[in-house]
């Protein structure tokens, strides 16, 4: 048990939509309303009303009768809740083309996610710095983290090194691999990996694109 | 019926795990290996044997007994289905962070995705090129439509212009909105919406990390 998550480990799918609500209840604050109905947030968004007061159910938050949610307690209750409010540090590996791209500012610091350094064996880009994050030898890892107190490993790294940086990164000390290659990767338990293969989205795109949703 | 869907509509899931297929049976290539077999497919990026046998019947290969599948062919073939061997235009909408960030050479274009221009209406930014893509007022967009063959709007709006930014993109002609914002837009069928929200996966690697997989 825990304060942050009073009822037990939440569904995966919860979490996955807490970020949508989030993001339609910061336009609902930007528009001066002060409170929100789960069925209206059902509504804007197109999920069920039920299913809203069950997400909303689990960050412990429960909506008044008639008025609904109060808009500003709800914001920060989710962004603490989805650690959005938290700092979390990270190292990327590979900055190549992907890496390179995730290093200017995706605006993920609003998210909580700052990147610490890049990691890479290429002398071209050790020495640089994208958007003030500097790249280092990829032998430097070990001692940068001596150190610090980053526990997110970025992977953006060619497919054929993808599972043996993982598992460096891993035995370094990293708790978790948020991977955008697109290889299933096995890392050991208690660490955890975060697989988004943009890749695998534009597969999905393009078969709706040619034969419909 | 299609030439490249002759088994009908194929399951998401499916296309979801392809590109990883893919991705491994490429690895296997540039070792020289010429066939492999579904039960190491299956072993190798941990799915079920008789799944990847399945997810490959729907792209028309089918395996030899013993040896399995040329890999070569089979590279083609999935790269053929997925799209990544077809040139998909795309223009992009809204060159703040994450905008700026996609454009810098992601790698997509290895997989098909060649962003044309980019719109904005920030006067600041107006007239710059990044990665060669040149970024134009939004204005401009609809007469760009006129003569081109651009079907895809890749959305990186702010959150309170998202959904109006979809709309003017399908009125435009565009017939998929690859949507990286964390709103759920809604757009009028047949256009299709593919929604990336890195920020969804930030929270449930967040949640991971602090409460276990």
């Amino acid at each position: 048990m825990s304060a942050n998550q009073p009822y037990g480990k939440i569904p995966e799918p919860t979490i996955r939509r807490l970020p949508f609500y989030l993001a339609h209840i910061k336009l609902v604050a930007d528009i001066g309303q002060e409170f929100i109905s789960s069925t209206q947030l059902a509504k804007d968004i197109g999920v069920d009303p039920s299913q809203v007061a069950k997400d909303l159910s689990y960050v412990a938050i429960s909506g008044k009768t008639r008025v609904g949610y109060e808009v500003k307690p709800l914001i920060d209750v989710l962004e603490n809740f989805l650690g959005f409010s938290h700092q979390h540090h990270a190292y990327l590996f590979g900055a190549g083309n992907l890496g390179a791209a995730l290093l200017h500012d995706l605006g993920l610091s609003q998210f909580g996610l700052y990147i610490k350094a890049a990691f890479d064996p290429d002398p071209k880009v050790i020495g640089k710095e994208i958007n003030g994050v500097p790249i280092l030898h990829v032998d430097e890892f070990p001692k940068m983290m001596e150190t610090s107190k980053v526990k997110i490993g970025i992977l953006t790294v060619p497919v054929h090194k993808a599972q043996e940086v993982a598992e460096f990164a891993v035995e370094g000390g990293l708790k978790a691999i948020w991977n955008f290659t697109p290889v299933k990767i096995k890392i050991p338990s208690p660490a955890i990996v975060q697989n988004t293969s943009l890749y695998a989205h534009l597969a999905v795109m393009f078969n709706k694109l040619q034969f419909g949703d």
